[in-house]
Parts: structure tokens; sequence; C-alpha cells
């Protein structure tokens, strides 16, 4: 079974970029990706603040936040 | 052929972990990865930052840098 693989960001430009460059770059025979429109969707700001998610755009892999590039605070979201 | 994407770092934790996370989602049949530890390479300080690199651990590719989290400003290498 795939592992999951979360990108959580809001829309903005640096999230579009990190996003179409994260699609290209994952190996989807052992991740699927789930894509989290923070912004829309702010019930999930809890769970990605616990998971140590601090700025978008963000992947967590395996509990792990890798924040790529900086496109806005999560506390900006809110 | 694949493509390389080039994978910038210090030696630091957070360079680390990065590093482990990113050879473990990118897709080895479409990339191949060069890693570069910049504090040991300072010839390549200058190719990573006409590239847009402004801090390591960073990952280029397609000429697009993706800072991921923030071990270093490339600037603390020289």
């Amino acid at each position: 079974m795939n592992k999951t693989a979360t990108f959580y960001h809001a829309g903005c430009a640096v999230c579009t970029t990190a996003e179409s460059k994260i699609m290209e770059l994952v190996d989807r025979s052992l991740y699927d990706i789930e894509i989290v429109h923070l912004a829309q969707n702010k019930d999930r700001l809890d769970e990605a603040e616990k998971v140590g998610v601090r700025s978008v755009p963000a992947l967590v892999v395996d509990g792990i936040p890798l924040h790529i590039n900086h496109g806005a605070d999560l506390a900006e979201l809110r």
C-alpha cells in the first residue's frame, strides 16, 4: 500500500509553483499525495499545526514537515 | 534520459533530515539527484546563488529552487 504525503497550501503563487514541482518529483508508485487548501479548509489548520507545519506550502511525509519556500505563515490563514 | 535535480546542503541536521526524505520521495526513474555539500565545495556557491538558492537545504529542479526548511543562509557558508 502506498504511503500518503500531504501537501498543504493556500492557493498562493509560491504554493502553485511548489505544488507543480512536487507533483512531478514524487514517486507516485510509492506515495499518494493529498492536497489540502488550508485557506479553504480551515478545519485542517489544527492538524497541520500539530504535525509542525508553520507555513505553506509544506509537504508532510512520515510525520515530518518539509516547508518548501515560503508563501504564507499558518497564522495568517486563521 | 533522466533529468538531474541538485540537492544543495551544508551537512547540518536540518539538511540531513531533508536529504533523507527527498531521497525517498523523488521518482528516481525520472530524476537523478546530485548532492552538493556547499560548505565543502565552496566553488559551487556562485552557481547555487545564480539559480536563486538563498539557503540550504535546497533542491533545484528545472532551474527552480525549492528551499526545504531552513538550515543555513548561503551567506553564512562563504
